[in-house]
């Protein structure tokens, strides 16, 4: 797990979701899990698309994350080009509040999945990435489970009143 | 306009829209308008959409209408890959009634624009597809005004009570 | 495509439409697509929206869109009208956040095509427009194409990190 | 109020919507107020519904209901014609079960309302008529009390178990 | 015409609902048509609404607006106690847009219409009294159609560009 | 607890209600909790619902329980005439799937609660006023914890393959 | 009623619901019913919130309120933790405004009733708390008619314009 | 890969929700994918799930799948209580067809991801769960691109007309 090369790799369909995105990476981070970010738009770059995610094998990535806002098709297209898991981030929209961008990730046919997390969700998109690899990678399991006693002990820690 | 090659390619997700996409192509048969179908998805085979958009210019194709339901990306895929106008019919699914479908066509981001119609409305994309060809021959847009006469003339023939 | 006629049409149902539709104009602009605004209410001026959409065909106008917000009935006002093809947006509203603008303006009757694009996306209706007029002045097609290319480069130059 | 001429026009965008929108007729006609129905589309056929709804006054009738699906301008349109009040009612469409009727009905712009009822609420768009009609004419109002106070006892004499 | 005595009556659920609903009043005040307020909640004091509906006839009033947001059930209520036309006007609400609101107003069981108006709609609440009206006080009439006169010459005089 | 007079007062807008509301009353026969059913209109008969709650706690009632579709105001306006708590059933509407009826029913204003279980849940209904009584009847609380046990029981024993 | 130790349980998922729960606590301490406040998560600090209400009876408390956003869980969970009534409180979430905190709360399957209050409704589950409690500590009875007095009485003493 | 012992865990809330479930487990064992199915309901055997989940990677599961309906907290459990990935199928509901139980699966708090897939998409959880097992095993890569080319093949020669 002292991996130097990227095991995940986050897209993002424009540079305006780099705010939320940077919540994967920044979980990732803090477990030690090596990462990488990239725009590339479903539908305005298609090739960059395809020619990232058909690479990502070859250059060591183990888990894909792709997020994107209205017809949020990113996630899904990328998961038609890989046999890799891909997690999918709805990005809040500005008129239907990341309706439109969860159902048309979401949704998807028969076939292809999308492991899609919640509106915004980047941040639980990398702690899903962490347990996917924790499969694999034992350590990162022990990690996992650090991370989700100082979770509960930060709630345990609130006094009110 | 007595083309014998199709103007107009209606390309559908899955065969189970067939029984909603043939009203596309009913109606442009009524208005003369040579077209074809074809089964493509845009998750299942990207590069079978790849290389029918891309070719379809070559074949004499000058409008495109996709059909799709649920994380309805088809048509989005097919406008990123072509100038052509290409008009999405959002196929009513079965969980949501499509509005998962509407939502995923419509809410295209900045750049590519989809000619959205409404759920299960493959007639109105054939007329629009006509109405887009009409432009540029202008015997089409007789028979649509002949059309448009014929529906008023039905709607006033109805004699109720 | 050296036309100082307007090939398009913008029409809007209010002049506090106007701060998303010019989005309209500025894309035709760029792509050297004359066109023309004009506010006309299909509830508040029936009439005048009969007038301009009437009498459009014979001002050179060759695809017409409307904006609307809440119970958004121009663009189906208007393609009831004309056999021209009629691309609509459906502006935010303020309190459903443009669901009803784009319900009430896609589901459009069977005979009655509206082309819809996203809510509060003028952009992808003055592309679109140009998508249209491309079909019969190949030159467009050209700057379309330049168009996505630039578009495409932008986002490949995006560095993160 | 032994009028034989209609005080309610009650139109409908399509024959389909009859079977709702007779439920209109019916309570009007159990109130004895002579009512009419006709079938004209806004889309399909804006001059009849101009020419019906502009003449509508010297015909003598004096209260408008109109029912129509999906993208349901016509009530709105109805409104835009005529200073009668108009009555909207939303009928029950396929895909989105009225949910597109209804805010396309009654998220109408400032200036030009319509009094829109439930989804296939008919019955009550022929009493909102019935009570409009009844600050007229006060021998409707004898006629409300008397349907309220069946109804009433129709409820009070259900007994269960 | 030049009643002194209110023909209308406004009420809202709560007084934070009068920024909206003064707006009835004021279109009213501009046709002079006689008009009060009141604040009474349907739920918190039912003994408030049942006294000021059931008087209202009898202090000359013909047609009721009532006005609430959330669970807003003050015009079904009105509804319930009078044979008088009521107007609902639903108030947006803090967490769902009105969509609440909108639905437990408009949504009435067969029997006891409530004329509803879009969000916030107290302006066209206050316009569909006024036509109401008209069908009793012929002068009001003309007044309407000066007023829909005057709001299309405004449109029409918008200039663009 | 072995009342003779029902402690629990079941309340449905209209008798087609009966087949949803019936699952509270026999889940409360099972649990030997004596209660009554009641059709009473919110809108179609005030007066009775009025009669109905006001006398509720003389005749022993200590919950009541309401179940209504669509516009639901019958547990709100109940809520409004008592202080003994009231449960609401959102009966699931034609149009709209129970989403107005549930919306109309728990939005209610600072003041007035209604305690509402799901769409049609009837049954959760007679549960919550099971646990509601335990408070004050002891012997309830063991019956609960039985039935609970029984119904993890039957859980537990479903092998499956 | 001069209980020293809490009759009610306020958990909350998350200290950043406070400022909406704390309505729950300020109804109650209005009312002289001794309440306390908990932070635990259902998802987060599963273990806690299983402690924390199965040790409640015990400690004398006799009503539950639990109050989290997006999939809000809490209720549910601590509703199948125990026989005391247990109410819920959608807390607004910041993408679908309280949409998924409603559903996912009310929607409890049979068998496991969550009393669910409006989004954001803590006051009202207060209230909702008091009207159980009231069956079985008299006085309390007495106190919610004097609080729904003074409520009304504060509507009516509003005096407009 | 020739594992006897179940790698997948298939639970779902209860026996209603085997028609779905099922179609996981039928494309794990079409990719040789040992897997076990469990009906354990998170309101109504919080015990058992507990156990269930507690003791899966002692019997060597890797990959959880949880489906549920309404408020659909099942698979939201199940990752408050492991570190392995959680795969959550929303099932269709009867009254809002589904939306609740998406709702309440996919909007998870910060922490603790649930992987979501469509409504009823157990299919897709089933190859959601071969892809995160593939990165652990390759030969399931294998499987799963010859998965993804009889797919494509399938479509590939569907001959329309």
């Amino acid at each position: 797990m002292t991996h130097k090369k990227p095991l995940v790799g986050i897209v993002m369909g424009s540079a305006s979701d780099l705010e939320v995105m940077r919540g994967a990476a920044e979980i990732l981070d803090s477990l030690g899990i090596a990462n990488e970010m990239k725009v590339a738009s479903a539908h305005r770059t298609p090739e960059l698309v395809h020619e990232y995610v058909t690479t990502a094998p070859q250059r060591g990535i183990e888990v894909l994350i792709g997020g994107a806002g209205g017809a949020a098709h990113l996630p899904g297209v990328m998961a038609s080009l890989t046999t890799l898991p891909v997690i999918g981030v709805p990005v809040q929209s500005k008129a239907l509040q990341g309706l439109d961008s969860l159902l048309s990730m979401v949704q998807m046919p028969s076939g292809i999945p999308v492991a899609t997390v919640g509106i915004d969700g980047a941040k639980n998109a990398g702690l899903l990435a962490a347990r996917i690899l924790a499969i694999k990678y034992p350590e990162l399991e022990k990690r996992l489970r650090e991370y989700a006693e100082v979770m509960a002990d930060n709630i345990r820690a609130i006094q009110l009143g």
